[in-house]
């Protein structure tokens, strides 16, 4: 069978071929029942535009490419969803890019992986949306692209970016710990390559201050955002002659692996041991007890940085977007079963 | 700044139009030291070859799609990365596309997206992968796609597939309960839409059967993949005057709902109740106690679909992949906390 072709459409819907390629291209200028004619006439014939041909046309890239380097994905669904939403909203396709962000060779890498698949831009998570080097150098090379960082506001770095205020966000959580009565505060770091993770850190250090808390430098252990380190922090922890009565992991992940630690070792989660995550993860809402954390709010975050791109992306063109500014976010403390005030000194303790 | 020309580069380089576009399109017949000048002249003008025009000369499209609808991001991120690896073997990108398998424009949906984005093929993730007629469709449209389906054997329908054993794993999970003692035991559906549900139940039915265990439909619930339907779907089996004293959730987010429904009544897990779910997800291994599973190699088993689907689409180049067959795969039960022998009828009981 002949593939239908555009002049099959304007005989069949009796117009000329000019209008035809103005309804495909959704072109003003045709009056809605001709427009629908030629709809009927498209759908009866199953025409398709010529999609290379299309291309020529408007020789415009038409996906982007989100680049991250997380082990969670449930944050990298996230990420992945909301740029999508994004790109459906306005026609662009998702290519997805996982990397390894130590690599010496990633920017080499991504050039390639835009040029080779003729992506129109880039959508940086973290941590690579956070190494300006890395950025200077995709943006030498003509790159578009939007970074999602952590930072208390706008870095007004010159590159767009959506930012996540986690600082604020971690001094809640300590804040409602320390209100709660616990003085000592256990701290489980993420990754130090992520931003993110200095943040949370000063957000804790600066409610401790605030309170007038001295900072133990015992109870802040280094690690990266996994259950692992989370169950191997907390271990460590509990060996304390005087350990913390509730402990601030980074991440949902970390903050998992504490309540298993603690589960292993016979406490009772609040009442032994009060722990807190940062994330909102479905496994937060599904642990028993369900984990005090921070809401994130990923996918509305990766959806506007993608807005962000898409607008500078079709600055120039004749279908422009409206173009939003840098934007920050603030996660937002939810408070669940997995904190609670301290036992009184010389009540029953754990294991 | 004039973004350079081939006519620059031949320019610089002293030789013709042509002799650049060989080197360019890596052809014979250019000496090395004439290659080498062209590779020189195209760096110092830092000169990339237009990709659209590339595109019209090699015609050749260089991303596959992944299309999914499922709700559980693990096995999401399993799937991509499988399918991934073998993208970044052979030379494709790749984009993603979940969507709404229930949805009637799915097929046109399809459609359009591998013809306005000129994907080279589809790996169709299930439920779509299940549905004949939709698969039939896009086959008549042309398009080249290979499916993740579950089936006891191959199910040698004429399209490409990779099938996964889920009725012999689910066998195992219910001859595993059994054998450490358990008469009752319930079960709890994934949604209906999914090839895998039926087989999951048929495994169990099968195991019951031949153990000469009668079945009780009171103890088999309908529901969805879904950590909710697990949690209603637990409460409502422990409400039963002769409840089950084991519970076998068809995936590992089913389970966990009915591990926090048991925690939440005040049961100990696995004295009061063992229960068993499907995935070796993260959770099964995170959660206290962790769970008794089945272990699929999601990542593998994608893996495998793309390369059934690159070999195909390579069949006819000069760039041939060795064509590997359909293939089965079967979960390995994974024994863990979750699962004990009942206690012993009178002894003390759970909520």
């Amino acid at each position: 069978m002949r593939r239908p072709t555009i002049k099959d459409v304007a005989e069949l819907a009796q117009v000329s071929l000019k209008t035809v390629s103005r309804v495909i291209n959704d072109e003003s200028g045709v009056r809605a029942r001709t427009r629908a004619r030629v709809h009927e006439a498209i759908a009866e014939l199953d025409y398709r535009p010529d999609p290379s041909a299309r291309s020529l046309r408007s020789a415009q890239p038409y996906a982007l490419g989100v680049v991250y380097d997380n082990p969670n994905p449930y944050y990298i669904i996230s990420v992945q969803n909301g740029v999508l939403a994004a790109c459906r909203e306005t026609g662009y396709g998702l290519q997805i890019h996982p990397c390894d962000s130590s690599s010496p060779l990633l920017a080499a890498d991504l050039i390639d992986l835009v040029q080779g698949a003729r992506l129109a831009g880039l959508v940086l998570a973290p941590p690579m949306s956070e190494r300006m080097e890395l950025v200077s150098e995709l943006v030498a090379h003509g790159i578009k692209l939007v970074r999602i960082v952590s930072a208390a506001e706008d870095p007004k770095d010159g590159s767009p970016c959506v930012w996540v205020d986690d600082r604020d966000a971690a001094y809640d959580i300590t804040e409602h710990l320390i209100q709660l009565g616990h003085q000592r505060i256990g701290f489980l770091w993420g990754g130090k390559s992520h931003r993110s993770s200095w943040e949370r850190y000063k957000g804790y250090a600066q409610a401790l201050a605030d309170y007038g808390i001295g900072e133990d430098e015992n109870l802040v252990l280094p690690g990266d955002y996994s259950f692992d380190d989370g169950f191997r922090g907390a271990r460590r922890l509990f060996a304390l002659p005087d350990r913390p009565t509730a402990i601030f992991g980074s991440n949902d992940e970390i903050a998992a692996g504490v309540l298993a630690a603690a589960k292993s070792s016979g406490m009772h989660v609040p009442y032994d041991l009060s722990i807190a995550g940062f994330e909102d993860s479905p496994f937060s809402k599904q642990s028993w007890p369900t984990l005090t954390t921070a809401r994130q709010a990923t996918e509305e975050i990766a959806r506007h940085a993608a807005y962000r791109l898409i607008a500078e992306l079709r600055r120039e063109t004749d279908q422009p977007v409206e173009a939003p500014a840098n934007e920050g976010f603030s996660p937002i403390l939810v408070v669940r079963g997995s904190t609670a005030p301290p036992r009184p000194a010389g009540g029953p303790g754990g294991a």
